[in-house]
């Protein structure tokens, strides 16, 4: 079928302009189909003439991942109105600044909301029996040789702690609900209409704790929140599960603590400086490591799309935006 | 405090024998608290000379793991009237000639149920998100070289096939629902009370899978279920998860499946030829391979000592049995 959006007259559609503002790390996955769409402008694409000219008139902005959307960002477009984000987080955005400008900013919301949850279960999974340990002892031909290996811990009845029981909180604290583990959080507040209970500082959490997951935003308030204390709290058997950012560990204490077996193990997705992993974790039976990919599916990708592409077009028909940042 | 049990005659002790019946791979972990209970025969300990005499007047054998018991077993003792099972399979009884004997045998009931269910979800969500593919991404150092790490595909959604819906297949729908699957079973009977769809084959069922999820027992008829045909019938990105025997699987077919990419993936718990694994699988991305240690844990090890202790207590008691197998 074919549709107006797709039709427009060349004036109409100079006029909905929109920033794509990516670091090169980010590919153009989105970008074909956005063309056919907006005006697009890509500042990574240095022979677009048009891109000085234009940027002083853009009121939209589409920011891939978690590309920093710094002041100095914001002093290149001064007519921008919305950042239309495509990242769960929203760390790498200046919100104290987008608010001074009254710019709006969105989210992902809930798009990846069911495969971090289901990638932390995962991880809780592997870490708990062992299933990547367990791999490696297979593929490294020593069943037949040492035939035992260590027994892993039961899912069921450990008491989980999670950290932010936003949308990938709660959907972790259901699934966990149906292999038998209590659960317990914290949070910014006590969640009305919520059975499980609430603990107003992570370390009243971890004291009570087998395991804590990680899955809530990274800010100024929850930088390093895990650190030597909580781990303390957590004691010899705790498990860490990190899917939120990995700054809201203090890294080099958890792999101390991981090294001298003072807490049971953990199970990473993200990491203080990404693409580099402590090295020290590499030779530990105890850390379940991925390159975060807790969020990343083809479906979580359409259910994106799906949602950014609503918000562009919100935007210019004037109408509300999904999964827009509430500023305090 | 000091029970009757601990404290009974050398008479009474003499009574109550029992044979602790084991292939020397497994270990004697209960033996010891065993022989204050009762006068244990252990047919590994050659230094008995009570084994022969003894062995016409016993009455009950604690079968231990998966030791066959056959009917050359059987001769040795010719007055057994129970076999304490602490499996949850039971295909290492000759149970048609333990019927014709009119002994009865117990298994390990629910005692492993939810760890073998918990495993069976880990073995998924590792396959389906390759996590233990992940790991080893990022212990080799890949991360910072290759950056991009191939795409796994999500949970929710996907059309999950059981085969066997018994204390483990329904443990694992009761999680898989959590996650948003959609769950369909194959069984030796379609089940009462049961919201989920019956399919009276293992062919249709795979037809209309995304995975399969074998938790059966291994008998004569489930024995090869998943070959050719099936494998077929589940297609090129279908999942086979085996947390039950290895020969429900006929296992030249499968990793001949996964190399040729002709199915999805495979998490595997139990193979054909135990401790050896087809080394074809260990270079495979899509495989995830783990010991046979599904239904192991401290918690479910636990768990039988209290069954099977009951049971030869029943027994010495003439109180009904638990978890015994009814005979078709």
């Amino acid at each position: 079928m074919a549709s107006s959006d797709q039709h427009q007259s060349p004036e109409t559609t100079d006029l909905r302009l929109l920033i794509f503002h990516r670091s090169p790390k980010y590919g153009n996955t989105f970008l074909p189909k956005l063309k056919t769409l907006y005006r697009v402008l890509d500042p990574l694409d240095e022979s677009d003439p048009s891109l000085l000219p234009l940027s002083g008139s853009v009121r939209i902005m589409l920011c891939i991942g978690a590309t920093p959307v710094t002041s100095d960002t914001l002093d290149k477009y001064p007519n921008l109105e919305c950042i239309v984000g495509t990242s769960a987080g929203f760390d790498h955005f200046d919100l104290a600044e987008c608010r001074r400008r009254g710019i709006r900013v969105t989210t992902a919301g809930d798009s990846f909301s069911d495969n971090v949850a289901d990638f932390a279960v995962g991880l809780l999974i592997d870490v708990l029996r062992r299933v990547s340990a367990a791999d490696r002892f297979v593929r490294a031909g020593s069943w037949p040789i040492k035939g035992k290996f260590p027994l892993g811990s039961k899912v069921g009845g450990k008491r989980v702690g999670i950290v932010g029981l936003g949308s990938i909180g709660s959907r972790i604290s259901k699934r966990l609900e149906a292999f038998g583990c209590s659960i317990a959080y914290t949070s910014k507040r006590m969640k009305p209409n919520v059975p499980f209970r609430f603990h107003s500082n992570i370390h009243d959490l971890a004291i009570n704790s087998d395991v804590l997951i990680l899955c809530c935003s990274l800010t100024k308030e929850t930088h390093h929140i895990v650190g030597k204390e909580v781990l303390t709290a957590l004691g010899k058997e705790g498990i860490v599960i990190n899917v939120g950012r990995g700054a809201l560990v203090d890294e080099k204490e958890l792999v101390q603590f991981l090294k001298r077996g003072e807490i049971g193990g953990a199970g990473l997705d993200v990491y203080e400086n990404e693409p580099y992993v402590p090295k020290d974790l590499f030779v530990l039976d105890n850390a379940v490591l991925s390159p975060h990919i807790a969020a990343s599916t083809p479906e979580s990708f359409e259910a994106l799309e799906e949602l950014f592409t609503y918000n562009i077009q919100a935007f210019f028909s004037n109408k509300p935006l999904q999964a827009q940042i509430e500023y305090d």
